[in-house]
Protein backbone atom coordinates (compact mmCIF):
# COMPACT_ATOMS: atom_id res chain seq x y z
CA UNK A 1 0.00 0.00 0.00
CA UNK A 2 2.74 2.48 1.27
CA UNK A 3 5.92 1.71 -0.51
CA UNK A 4 9.08 2.85 1.65
CA UNK A 5 7.99 2.98 5.34
CA UNK A 6 10.31 5.12 7.75
CA UNK A 7 9.68 3.62 11.49
CA UNK A 8 11.58 6.24 13.97
CA UNK A 9 11.90 4.85 17.01
CA UNK A 10 12.77 0.68 17.65
CA UNK A 11 10.63 0.15 20.71
CA UNK A 12 7.59 -2.29 22.05
CA UNK A 13 5.20 -0.48 19.08
CA UNK A 14 7.26 0.77 16.18
CA UNK A 15 9.08 -2.95 15.92
CA UNK A 16 5.63 -4.68 15.86
CA UNK A 17 4.44 -2.59 13.36
CA UNK A 18 8.01 -3.58 11.15
CA UNK A 19 7.10 -6.65 12.10
CA UNK A 20 3.49 -6.83 11.27
CA UNK A 21 4.00 -4.76 8.14
CA UNK A 22 6.15 -7.50 6.95
CA UNK A 23 4.06 -10.34 7.78
CA UNK A 24 1.07 -8.24 6.43
CA UNK A 25 2.60 -6.99 2.70
CA UNK A 26 1.86 -3.61 4.30
CA UNK A 27 4.94 -1.33 2.96
CA UNK A 28 7.60 -2.88 0.01
CA UNK A 29 10.31 -1.32 2.01
CA UNK A 30 10.71 -1.15 5.66
CA UNK A 31 12.99 1.44 7.13
CA UNK A 32 13.75 1.79 10.27
CA UNK A 33 15.78 4.29 13.09
CA UNK A 34 16.65 4.58 16.83
CA UNK A 35 19.04 6.94 18.32
CA UNK A 36 20.40 3.96 20.61
CA UNK A 37 22.83 2.03 19.16
CA UNK A 38 22.32 -1.23 20.98
CA UNK A 39 18.46 -1.07 19.44
CA UNK A 40 19.85 -0.50 16.04
CA UNK A 41 21.94 -3.80 16.61
CA UNK A 42 18.74 -5.55 17.97
CA UNK A 43 17.02 -4.37 15.05
CA UNK A 44 19.49 -5.69 13.02
CA UNK A 45 20.15 -9.13 14.49
CA UNK A 46 16.22 -9.67 14.57
CA UNK A 47 16.34 -8.93 10.75
CA UNK A 48 12.72 -7.26 10.86
CA UNK A 49 14.09 -3.80 8.98
CA UNK A 50 15.64 -3.66 5.29
CA UNK A 51 17.77 -1.06 6.83
CA UNK A 52 18.63 0.68 9.95
CA UNK A 53 20.04 3.62 11.23
CA UNK A 54 20.68 5.68 14.49
CA UNK A 55 19.81 8.89 12.13
CA UNK A 56 16.13 9.47 11.25
CA UNK A 57 17.45 12.15 8.81
CA UNK A 58 19.24 9.75 6.72
CA UNK A 59 15.98 8.05 5.41
CA UNK A 60 13.60 10.84 5.80
CA UNK A 61 13.44 12.01 2.18
CA UNK A 62 13.16 8.34 0.64
CA UNK A 63 9.84 7.50 2.93
CA UNK A 64 6.23 7.79 1.95
CA UNK A 65 4.88 6.83 5.33
CA UNK A 66 7.33 7.88 8.63
CA UNK A 67 5.44 6.87 11.91
CA UNK A 68 6.80 8.39 14.95
CA UNK A 69 7.02 5.55 17.72
CA UNK A 70 9.05 7.72 20.59
CA UNK A 71 7.86 8.78 23.79
CA UNK A 72 5.31 11.96 23.50
CA UNK A 73 8.22 13.97 24.66
CA UNK A 74 10.14 13.85 21.99
CA UNK A 75 7.54 13.75 18.93
CA UNK A 76 7.93 17.45 18.81
CA UNK A 77 11.66 17.54 18.46
CA UNK A 78 11.75 14.41 15.78
CA UNK A 79 9.50 16.50 13.41
CA UNK A 80 11.31 19.11 13.57
CA UNK A 81 14.14 17.16 12.00
CA UNK A 82 12.72 14.98 9.64
CA UNK A 83 10.01 17.71 8.68
CA UNK A 84 11.51 19.80 6.33
CA UNK A 85 12.97 16.87 4.38
CA UNK A 86 9.27 14.95 3.85
CA UNK A 87 8.86 13.93 0.23
CA UNK A 88 5.63 15.84 -1.24
CA UNK A 89 2.56 13.90 -0.86
CA UNK A 90 4.07 11.36 1.97
CA UNK A 91 2.32 10.56 5.26
CA UNK A 92 3.36 11.32 8.74
CA UNK A 93 1.72 9.62 11.31
CA UNK A 94 2.51 8.90 14.80
CA UNK A 95 1.53 6.33 17.75
CA UNK A 96 1.54 8.73 21.10
CA UNK A 97 -1.00 7.94 23.49
CA UNK A 98 -2.11 11.35 24.06
CA UNK A 99 -3.16 13.56 20.46
CA UNK A 100 -3.83 17.29 21.65
CA UNK A 101 -0.45 18.00 22.72
CA UNK A 102 1.05 15.81 19.94
CA UNK A 103 -0.47 17.53 17.66
CA UNK A 104 0.46 20.96 18.97
CA UNK A 105 3.90 19.48 19.13
CA UNK A 106 4.38 18.25 15.60
CA UNK A 107 1.64 20.10 13.36
CA UNK A 108 4.36 23.50 13.02
CA UNK A 109 6.65 20.99 11.88
CA UNK A 110 4.83 19.77 8.67
CA UNK A 111 5.12 21.57 5.10
CA UNK A 112 2.13 22.04 3.18
CA UNK A 113 2.66 19.06 0.72
CA UNK A 114 3.01 16.88 3.18
CA UNK A 115 -0.15 15.41 5.43
CA UNK A 116 0.00 14.44 9.26
CA UNK A 117 -2.29 11.92 10.48
CA UNK A 118 -1.95 11.36 13.94
CA UNK A 119 -2.83 7.75 15.69
CA UNK A 120 -2.92 5.71 18.86
CA UNK A 121 -3.24 1.68 18.38
CA UNK A 122 -4.56 0.79 21.89
CA UNK A 123 -2.46 -2.21 22.31
CA UNK A 124 0.77 -2.70 24.31
CA UNK A 125 2.65 -4.89 27.06
CA UNK A 126 4.36 -3.83 30.35
CA UNK A 127 7.75 -4.92 27.85
CA UNK A 128 9.75 -2.52 25.81
CA UNK A 129 12.67 -2.66 23.68
CA UNK A 130 13.03 -4.31 20.06
CA UNK A 131 12.73 -7.88 21.32
CA UNK A 132 9.26 -7.53 22.99
CA UNK A 133 7.65 -6.86 19.45
CA UNK A 134 5.11 -9.10 17.71
CA UNK A 135 3.81 -9.26 14.41
CA UNK A 136 0.43 -10.26 15.93
CA UNK A 137 0.08 -6.99 18.94
CA UNK A 138 -2.21 -5.39 17.02
CA UNK A 139 -4.85 -7.48 15.67
CA UNK A 140 -8.62 -7.24 16.59
CA UNK A 141 -7.58 -3.94 18.85
CA UNK A 142 -8.63 -0.67 18.16
CA UNK A 143 -6.29 2.06 16.36
CA UNK A 144 -7.65 5.40 16.77
CA UNK A 145 -7.35 8.22 14.36
CA UNK A 146 -7.54 11.89 14.60
CA UNK A 147 -6.63 13.57 11.50
CA UNK A 148 -8.51 17.20 11.03
CA UNK A 149 -10.79 15.95 8.07
CA UNK A 150 -11.51 12.29 7.85
CA UNK A 151 -12.39 12.56 4.47
CA UNK A 152 -8.78 13.19 3.31
CA UNK A 153 -7.17 10.79 1.10
CA UNK A 154 -4.01 10.66 3.27
CA UNK A 155 -6.24 9.78 6.49
CA UNK A 156 -7.91 7.11 4.35
CA UNK A 157 -4.72 5.51 3.63
CA UNK A 158 -3.49 5.15 6.63
CA UNK A 159 -6.52 3.38 8.33
CA UNK A 160 -6.35 1.06 5.38
CA UNK A 161 -2.40 0.62 6.62
CA UNK A 162 -4.05 -0.20 10.13
CA UNK A 163 -6.35 -2.81 8.89
CA UNK A 164 -3.90 -4.33 7.03
CA UNK A 165 -1.95 -4.89 10.38
CA UNK A 166 -4.69 -6.95 11.72
CA UNK A 167 -6.44 -3.62 13.74
CA UNK A 168 -9.89 -1.87 14.06
CA UNK A 169 -9.08 1.95 12.86
CA UNK A 170 -11.44 3.96 14.11
CA UNK A 171 -11.75 7.93 13.71
CA UNK A 172 -12.01 10.68 16.46
CA UNK A 173 -11.52 13.89 17.79
CA UNK A 174 -8.52 14.53 19.60
CA UNK A 175 -10.04 16.75 22.11
CA UNK A 176 -12.50 13.26 22.71
CA UNK A 177 -9.48 10.76 22.35
CA UNK A 178 -7.33 12.69 24.89
CA UNK A 179 -10.72 12.53 27.56
CA UNK A 180 -11.09 8.87 26.85
CA UNK A 181 -8.01 7.66 27.11
CA UNK A 182 -7.36 9.71 30.54
CA UNK A 183 -10.17 7.50 31.71
CA UNK A 184 -9.29 4.44 30.22
CA UNK A 185 -5.59 3.95 30.09
CA UNK A 186 -3.85 7.07 32.00
CA UNK A 187 -5.32 7.55 34.94
CA UNK A 188 -5.72 3.78 35.81
CA UNK A 189 -1.79 3.36 35.24
CA UNK A 190 -1.21 6.63 37.21
CA UNK A 191 -2.82 4.85 39.93
CA UNK A 192 -1.49 1.36 39.66
CA UNK A 193 2.23 3.15 39.88
CA UNK A 194 0.95 4.89 43.13
CA UNK A 195 -0.51 2.02 44.63
CA UNK A 196 3.10 0.22 44.10
CA UNK A 197 5.03 3.14 45.36
CA UNK A 198 2.36 3.40 48.56
CA UNK A 199 2.97 -0.40 49.05
CA UNK A 200 6.58 -0.17 48.84
CA UNK A 201 6.40 2.09 51.74
CA UNK A 202 4.59 0.71 54.04
CA UNK A 203 6.03 0.94 57.29
CA UNK A 204 5.02 -1.82 59.42
CA UNK A 205 5.38 -4.20 56.17
CA UNK A 206 8.14 -5.30 54.77
CA UNK A 207 9.03 -5.70 51.09
CA UNK A 208 9.27 -9.29 51.24
CA UNK A 209 5.74 -9.44 52.67
CA UNK A 210 3.87 -7.51 49.79
CA UNK A 211 5.59 -9.48 47.13
CA UNK A 212 5.25 -12.64 48.57
CA UNK A 213 1.57 -11.90 49.49
CA UNK A 214 0.94 -10.22 46.23
CA UNK A 215 -1.06 -12.90 44.61
CA UNK A 216 -4.56 -11.52 46.52
CA UNK A 217 -4.52 -8.59 44.18
CA UNK A 218 -1.80 -5.99 44.21
CA UNK A 219 -0.09 -8.01 41.38
CA UNK A 220 -2.52 -7.06 39.29
CA UNK A 221 -1.73 -3.71 39.65
CA UNK A 222 2.25 -4.27 39.29
CA UNK A 223 1.89 -5.72 35.74
CA UNK A 224 1.03 -1.95 34.32
CA UNK A 225 3.00 -0.26 36.82
CA UNK A 226 6.19 -2.00 34.81
CA UNK A 227 5.78 -0.08 31.98
CA UNK A 228 8.02 2.58 30.29
CA UNK A 229 8.36 5.06 32.90
CA UNK A 230 9.49 7.51 30.40
CA UNK A 231 6.51 7.29 27.98
CA UNK A 232 4.28 7.40 30.56
CA UNK A 233 5.83 10.19 32.32
CA UNK A 234 5.24 12.06 28.90
CA UNK A 235 1.55 10.96 28.90
CA UNK A 236 1.01 12.47 32.73
CA UNK A 237 2.62 15.63 31.54
CA UNK A 238 0.96 15.82 28.24
CA UNK A 239 -2.62 15.15 29.07
CA UNK A 240 -2.02 16.78 32.62
CA UNK A 241 -5.51 18.57 32.29
CA UNK A 242 -7.73 15.26 31.36
CA UNK A 243 -5.72 13.49 33.81
CA UNK A 244 -5.96 16.23 36.39
CA UNK A 245 -9.68 15.82 36.13
CA UNK A 246 -10.15 12.05 36.14
CA UNK A 247 -7.87 12.17 39.45
CA UNK A 248 -10.02 14.38 41.17
CA UNK A 249 -13.35 12.27 40.65
CA UNK A 250 -11.74 9.61 41.64
CA UNK A 251 -10.14 10.75 44.73
CA UNK A 252 -13.96 12.21 45.20
CA UNK A 253 -14.94 8.40 44.82
CA UNK A 254 -12.99 6.97 46.94
CA UNK A 255 -13.35 9.40 49.83
CA UNK A 256 -17.12 8.55 49.47
CA UNK A 257 -16.20 4.70 49.90
CA UNK A 258 -14.02 5.79 52.64
CA UNK A 259 -16.77 7.65 54.21
CA UNK A 260 -18.76 4.84 54.10
CA UNK A 261 -16.35 1.98 55.75
CA UNK A 262 -15.71 4.73 58.76
CA UNK A 263 -19.63 5.22 59.28
CA UNK A 264 -20.02 1.22 58.58
CA UNK A 265 -22.64 1.51 56.21
CA UNK A 266 -22.34 -2.15 54.35
CA UNK A 267 -25.31 -0.34 51.78
CA UNK A 268 -23.69 1.85 50.28
CA UNK A 269 -20.98 -0.28 49.75
CA UNK A 270 -22.34 -2.83 48.31
CA UNK A 271 -24.27 -0.98 46.14
CA UNK A 272 -21.31 0.88 45.04
CA UNK A 273 -19.32 -2.78 44.59
CA UNK A 274 -22.62 -4.41 42.70
CA UNK A 275 -22.24 -1.73 40.28
CA UNK A 276 -18.85 -2.00 39.85
CA UNK A 277 -18.98 -5.60 39.08
CA UNK A 278 -21.17 -5.70 35.89
CA UNK A 279 -18.31 -3.55 33.90
CA UNK A 280 -16.27 -6.41 33.28
CA UNK A 281 -18.91 -8.51 31.29
CA UNK A 282 -19.63 -5.85 29.42
CA UNK A 283 -15.53 -5.70 28.59
CA UNK A 284 -15.43 -9.61 28.31
CA UNK A 285 -18.71 -9.55 25.70
CA UNK A 286 -17.45 -6.67 23.49
CA UNK A 287 -14.48 -9.20 22.89
CA UNK A 288 -11.79 -6.53 24.87
CA UNK A 289 -10.28 -9.03 27.89
CA UNK A 290 -10.02 -12.85 28.22
CA UNK A 291 -12.90 -14.80 30.39
CA UNK A 292 -10.72 -17.27 31.95
CA UNK A 293 -10.14 -16.63 35.50
CA UNK A 294 -7.42 -14.77 36.96
CA UNK A 295 -6.47 -13.46 33.26
CA UNK A 296 -6.06 -17.25 32.72
CA UNK A 297 -3.05 -17.08 33.98
CA UNK A 298 -0.52 -19.97 33.61
CA UNK A 299 -0.28 -21.09 36.85
CA UNK A 300 1.94 -24.13 37.86
CA UNK B 1 -5.35 -36.74 58.02
CA UNK B 2 -9.13 -35.90 59.17
CA UNK B 3 -11.66 -38.02 59.69
CA UNK B 4 -15.08 -36.15 58.71
CA UNK B 5 -14.79 -32.87 57.18
CA UNK B 6 -17.45 -30.28 56.61
CA UNK B 7 -17.43 -27.23 54.68
CA UNK B 8 -19.89 -24.95 55.35
CA UNK B 9 -20.19 -22.19 52.07
CA UNK B 10 -20.23 -23.75 48.85
CA UNK B 11 -18.84 -21.23 47.03
CA UNK B 12 -15.36 -20.68 45.21
CA UNK B 13 -13.25 -21.37 47.98
CA UNK B 14 -15.47 -23.85 50.07
CA UNK B 15 -16.29 -25.79 46.65
CA UNK B 16 -12.42 -25.74 45.78
CA UNK B 17 -11.64 -27.40 49.28
CA UNK B 18 -13.75 -30.30 48.63
CA UNK B 19 -12.64 -30.98 45.15
CA UNK B 20 -8.95 -30.21 46.32
CA UNK B 21 -9.57 -32.40 49.43
CA UNK B 22 -10.82 -35.48 47.60
CA UNK B 23 -8.22 -35.23 44.74
CA UNK B 24 -5.32 -35.47 47.59
CA UNK B 25 -6.85 -37.87 49.92
CA UNK B 26 -7.18 -34.68 52.84
CA UNK B 27 -10.41 -36.36 54.23
CA UNK B 28 -12.23 -39.67 54.69
CA UNK B 29 -15.44 -38.12 54.49
CA UNK B 30 -16.66 -34.60 52.54
CA UNK B 31 -19.54 -33.20 54.20
CA UNK B 32 -20.62 -29.89 52.68
CA UNK B 33 -23.63 -26.85 53.76
CA UNK B 34 -24.91 -24.38 52.28
CA UNK B 35 -27.96 -21.94 53.24
CA UNK B 36 -28.80 -21.73 49.46
CA UNK B 37 -30.75 -24.33 48.00
CA UNK B 38 -29.49 -23.79 44.46
CA UNK B 39 -26.02 -24.11 45.59
CA UNK B 40 -26.85 -27.40 47.43
CA UNK B 41 -28.44 -28.60 44.20
CA UNK B 42 -25.20 -27.69 42.65
CA UNK B 43 -22.92 -29.31 44.85
CA UNK B 44 -25.05 -32.66 44.46
CA UNK B 45 -24.82 -32.30 40.62
CA UNK B 46 -21.16 -32.26 40.81
CA UNK B 47 -20.54 -34.52 43.47
CA UNK B 48 -17.80 -33.07 45.35
CA UNK B 49 -19.33 -33.90 48.53
CA UNK B 50 -20.33 -37.28 49.87
CA UNK B 51 -23.38 -35.38 51.39
CA UNK B 52 -25.10 -31.81 51.47
CA UNK B 53 -27.61 -30.15 53.69
CA UNK B 54 -29.04 -26.57 54.15
CA UNK B 55 -28.35 -26.69 57.27
CA UNK B 56 -24.70 -26.61 58.88
CA UNK B 57 -26.28 -28.16 62.31
CA UNK B 58 -27.22 -31.73 60.67
CA UNK B 59 -23.36 -32.10 60.39
CA UNK B 60 -21.79 -30.02 63.06
CA UNK B 61 -21.66 -33.28 65.74
CA UNK B 62 -20.04 -35.77 63.05
CA UNK B 63 -17.09 -33.30 61.84
CA UNK B 64 -13.52 -33.59 62.84
CA UNK B 65 -12.60 -30.39 60.88
CA UNK B 66 -15.23 -27.98 60.07
CA UNK B 67 -13.93 -24.95 58.10
CA UNK B 68 -15.96 -22.06 57.29
CA UNK B 69 -16.17 -20.84 54.24
CA UNK B 70 -18.57 -17.98 54.51
CA UNK B 71 -18.46 -13.74 53.93
CA UNK B 72 -16.24 -12.05 56.74
CA UNK B 73 -19.68 -10.80 58.34
CA UNK B 74 -21.59 -14.56 58.55
CA UNK B 75 -18.86 -16.08 60.41
CA UNK B 76 -19.98 -15.19 64.42
CA UNK B 77 -23.50 -15.81 63.28
CA UNK B 78 -22.17 -19.74 61.69
CA UNK B 79 -20.17 -20.19 64.46
CA UNK B 80 -22.89 -19.58 67.25
CA UNK B 81 -25.23 -22.24 65.43
CA UNK B 82 -22.33 -24.92 65.07
CA UNK B 83 -20.35 -24.38 67.86
CA UNK B 84 -22.18 -25.69 71.05
CA UNK B 85 -22.45 -28.93 69.00
CA UNK B 86 -18.81 -29.65 68.04
CA UNK B 87 -17.74 -32.98 69.33
CA UNK B 88 -14.83 -33.18 71.91
CA UNK B 89 -11.26 -32.77 69.98
CA UNK B 90 -12.35 -31.23 66.81
CA UNK B 91 -11.04 -28.49 64.99
CA UNK B 92 -12.78 -25.28 63.79
CA UNK B 93 -11.10 -23.25 60.86
CA UNK B 94 -12.42 -20.86 58.56
CA UNK B 95 -10.93 -18.99 55.17
CA UNK B 96 -11.64 -15.37 56.04
CA UNK B 97 -9.55 -12.79 54.50
CA UNK B 98 -9.84 -10.52 57.50
CA UNK B 99 -8.14 -11.96 60.70
CA UNK B 100 -8.68 -9.96 63.85
CA UNK B 101 -12.75 -9.13 63.67
CA UNK B 102 -13.15 -12.92 62.56
CA UNK B 103 -11.59 -13.98 66.09
CA UNK B 104 -13.26 -11.65 67.78
CA UNK B 105 -16.72 -12.80 66.59
CA UNK B 106 -15.79 -16.85 66.65
CA UNK B 107 -13.78 -17.39 69.51
CA UNK B 108 -16.57 -16.96 72.08
CA UNK B 109 -18.71 -19.45 70.24
CA UNK B 110 -15.92 -21.73 70.86
CA UNK B 111 -16.34 -24.78 73.46
CA UNK B 112 -12.99 -25.72 75.54
CA UNK B 113 -12.41 -28.98 73.86
CA UNK B 114 -12.22 -27.39 70.34
CA UNK B 115 -9.52 -25.79 69.06
CA UNK B 116 -10.40 -22.79 66.53
CA UNK B 117 -7.37 -22.21 64.15
CA UNK B 118 -7.69 -19.01 61.54
CA UNK B 119 -6.62 -19.26 58.12
CA UNK B 120 -6.79 -17.81 55.11
CA UNK B 121 -5.72 -19.24 51.34
CA UNK B 122 -4.07 -16.44 49.29
CA UNK B 123 -5.67 -17.86 46.37
CA UNK B 124 -8.78 -16.92 44.54
CA UNK B 125 -10.39 -15.76 41.36
CA UNK B 126 -12.78 -13.13 40.27
CA UNK B 127 -15.49 -16.31 39.54
CA UNK B 128 -18.17 -17.34 42.93
CA UNK B 129 -20.17 -20.31 43.52
CA UNK B 130 -19.89 -24.24 43.68
CA UNK B 131 -19.25 -24.26 39.60
CA UNK B 132 -16.25 -21.75 40.02
CA UNK B 133 -14.11 -24.24 42.31
CA UNK B 134 -11.28 -26.51 41.09
CA UNK B 135 -9.20 -28.83 42.63
CA UNK B 136 -5.68 -27.09 42.02
CA UNK B 137 -7.12 -23.20 43.61
CA UNK B 138 -4.36 -23.31 46.19
CA UNK B 139 -1.28 -25.38 44.38
CA UNK B 140 1.65 -23.69 45.55
CA UNK B 141 -0.48 -20.64 46.85
CA UNK B 142 0.51 -19.66 50.30
CA UNK B 143 -2.06 -20.61 53.39
CA UNK B 144 -2.15 -18.02 56.54
CA UNK B 145 -2.40 -19.46 59.60
CA UNK B 146 -3.19 -17.01 62.46
CA UNK B 147 -3.11 -20.01 65.68
CA UNK B 148 -2.95 -17.87 69.18
CA UNK B 149 -0.09 -21.09 69.87
CA UNK B 150 1.95 -22.52 66.94
CA UNK B 151 2.69 -25.45 68.63
CA UNK B 152 -0.56 -26.41 69.30
CA UNK B 153 -1.21 -29.80 67.92
CA UNK B 154 -4.36 -28.84 65.88
CA UNK B 155 -2.40 -25.80 64.42
CA UNK B 156 0.21 -28.11 63.16
CA UNK B 157 -2.73 -30.78 62.23
CA UNK B 158 -4.34 -27.85 60.01
CA UNK B 159 -1.24 -26.59 58.68
CA UNK B 160 -0.58 -30.28 57.24
CA UNK B 161 -4.28 -30.20 55.89
CA UNK B 162 -3.37 -27.10 54.02
CA UNK B 163 0.21 -28.31 52.97
CA UNK B 164 -1.91 -32.01 51.58
CA UNK B 165 -4.11 -29.63 49.51
CA UNK B 166 -1.40 -28.35 47.40
CA UNK B 167 -0.68 -24.70 49.38
CA UNK B 168 2.35 -23.45 51.69
CA UNK B 169 1.29 -23.01 55.17
CA UNK B 170 2.98 -19.98 56.86
CA UNK B 171 2.12 -18.92 60.79
CA UNK B 172 1.55 -14.98 61.08
CA UNK B 173 -0.06 -13.28 64.39
CA UNK B 174 -3.82 -11.45 63.49
CA UNK B 175 -2.63 -8.01 63.50
CA UNK B 176 0.38 -8.07 60.97
CA UNK B 177 -2.08 -10.56 59.28
CA UNK B 178 -4.60 -7.53 58.69
CA UNK B 179 -2.13 -4.99 57.84
CA UNK B 180 -0.22 -6.87 55.23
CA UNK B 181 -3.28 -8.33 53.30
CA UNK B 182 -4.52 -4.03 53.85
CA UNK B 183 -1.54 -3.23 51.55
CA UNK B 184 -1.49 -6.42 49.51
CA UNK B 185 -5.26 -7.40 48.34
CA UNK B 186 -7.96 -5.15 50.41
CA UNK B 187 -7.19 -1.33 49.40
CA UNK B 188 -6.24 -3.16 45.93
CA UNK B 189 -9.91 -4.18 45.82
CA UNK B 190 -11.24 -0.94 46.94
CA UNK B 191 -9.68 0.96 44.39
CA UNK B 192 -10.11 -1.19 41.66
CA UNK B 193 -13.96 -0.67 42.17
CA UNK B 194 -13.57 2.73 42.68
CA UNK B 195 -11.76 3.62 39.47
CA UNK B 196 -14.43 1.54 38.01
CA UNK B 197 -17.24 3.71 39.36
CA UNK B 198 -15.33 6.87 38.36
CA UNK B 199 -15.21 5.43 34.73
CA UNK B 200 -18.45 4.41 34.75
CA UNK B 201 -19.82 8.28 36.15
CA UNK B 202 -17.23 9.92 33.39
CA UNK B 203 -20.41 12.17 32.34
CA UNK B 204 -18.35 13.29 28.97
CA UNK B 205 -17.31 9.68 28.67
CA UNK B 206 -20.07 6.71 26.87
CA UNK B 207 -20.14 4.00 28.89
CA UNK B 208 -19.71 2.60 25.77
CA UNK B 209 -16.33 4.27 24.98
CA UNK B 210 -15.20 3.11 28.30
CA UNK B 211 -15.56 -0.27 27.54
CA UNK B 212 -14.07 0.10 23.86
CA UNK B 213 -10.96 1.31 24.78
CA UNK B 214 -10.80 -1.00 28.25
CA UNK B 215 -7.52 -2.22 26.47
CA UNK B 216 -5.15 0.51 27.22
CA UNK B 217 -4.63 -0.72 31.27
CA UNK B 218 -8.77 0.01 32.69
CA UNK B 219 -9.98 -3.66 32.16
CA UNK B 220 -6.77 -4.51 34.20
CA UNK B 221 -8.76 -3.35 36.81
CA UNK B 222 -12.02 -4.61 36.12
CA UNK B 223 -10.91 -8.63 36.95
CA UNK B 224 -11.06 -7.76 40.50
CA UNK B 225 -13.58 -5.30 40.73
CA UNK B 226 -15.94 -8.10 39.37
CA UNK B 227 -15.31 -10.24 43.06
CA UNK B 228 -17.74 -11.22 45.33
CA UNK B 229 -19.70 -7.75 46.25
CA UNK B 230 -20.68 -9.31 49.79
CA UNK B 231 -17.37 -10.82 50.83
CA UNK B 232 -15.54 -7.55 49.95
CA UNK B 233 -17.75 -5.25 51.71
CA UNK B 234 -17.60 -7.25 54.76
CA UNK B 235 -13.28 -7.22 54.61
CA UNK B 236 -13.94 -3.49 54.45
CA UNK B 237 -15.41 -3.16 57.55
CA UNK B 238 -13.87 -5.94 59.37
CA UNK B 239 -10.54 -5.14 58.49
CA UNK B 240 -11.33 -1.19 58.81
CA UNK B 241 -8.51 0.30 60.77
CA UNK B 242 -6.12 -1.18 58.40
CA UNK B 243 -8.03 -0.12 55.20
CA UNK B 244 -8.56 2.76 55.72
CA UNK B 245 -4.85 3.88 57.32
CA UNK B 246 -3.78 2.51 53.64
CA UNK B 247 -5.99 4.23 52.24
CA UNK B 248 -4.71 7.28 53.38
CA UNK B 249 -1.47 6.80 52.40
CA UNK B 250 -2.17 6.09 48.72
CA UNK B 251 -4.34 9.61 48.75
CA UNK B 252 -0.93 11.15 50.22
CA UNK B 253 0.87 9.87 47.56
CA UNK B 254 -1.71 10.13 44.74
CA UNK B 255 -1.77 13.67 45.92
CA UNK B 256 2.42 13.98 45.91
CA UNK B 257 2.17 12.93 41.83
CA UNK B 258 -0.56 15.08 41.09
CA UNK B 259 1.04 18.19 42.11
CA UNK B 260 4.14 16.42 40.46
CA UNK B 261 1.66 16.87 37.63
CA UNK B 262 0.55 20.23 37.82
CA UNK B 263 4.05 21.92 38.58
CA UNK B 264 5.78 20.01 35.70
CA UNK B 265 8.21 17.97 37.77
CA UNK B 266 8.85 15.33 35.30
CA UNK B 267 12.04 14.44 37.41
CA UNK B 268 10.23 13.28 40.67
CA UNK B 269 7.32 11.61 38.61
CA UNK B 270 10.26 9.70 36.36
CA UNK B 271 11.93 8.53 39.91
CA UNK B 272 8.24 7.21 41.24
CA UNK B 273 7.53 5.41 38.26
CA UNK B 274 11.52 4.04 37.88
CA UNK B 275 10.76 2.53 41.77
CA UNK B 276 7.40 0.85 41.17
CA UNK B 277 8.56 -0.61 37.96
CA UNK B 278 11.07 -2.90 39.93
CA UNK B 279 8.77 -4.47 41.85
CA UNK B 280 6.90 -6.67 39.05
CA UNK B 281 10.33 -8.31 38.67
CA UNK B 282 10.73 -9.58 42.08
CA UNK B 283 6.78 -10.85 42.30
CA UNK B 284 8.01 -12.98 39.00
CA UNK B 285 10.96 -13.96 40.34
CA UNK B 286 8.98 -14.98 44.22
CA UNK B 287 6.74 -17.18 41.98
CA UNK B 288 3.94 -15.14 42.17
CA UNK B 289 2.78 -14.30 39.08
CA UNK B 290 3.29 -15.28 35.18
CA UNK B 291 6.15 -13.11 33.18
CA UNK B 292 4.12 -13.77 30.09
CA UNK B 293 3.19 -10.17 28.82
CA UNK B 294 -0.39 -9.24 29.47
CA UNK B 295 -0.65 -12.30 31.95
CA UNK B 296 -0.33 -14.33 29.02
CA UNK B 297 -4.07 -13.36 28.07
CA UNK B 298 -5.14 -15.87 25.16
CA UNK B 299 -5.94 -13.26 22.91
CA UNK B 300 -6.89 -13.87 19.41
Amino acid sequence: MFDTLLIIGGGLIGSSIARAARANNAASRILMSDTSMPACEAIKRLGIADDVSENATDFAAEADLIILCVPPGQMGGVAASIGPLMKDGAVLSDVGSVKGHIIEAVQPHVKDSVEFVPAHPISGTEYNGPEAGFATLFTDRWCILTPEDETNPAAIKLSEFWKTLGSNPVFMTPERHDIVLATTSHVPHLIAYTLVRTAQDMERVTNKDVVKFSAGGFRDFTRIAASDPIMWRDVFLNNRKNVLEVVDRFIEDLSALKRAIRWDDGEHIFDELVKARDVRESIIDAGQDSAAPNFGRNES
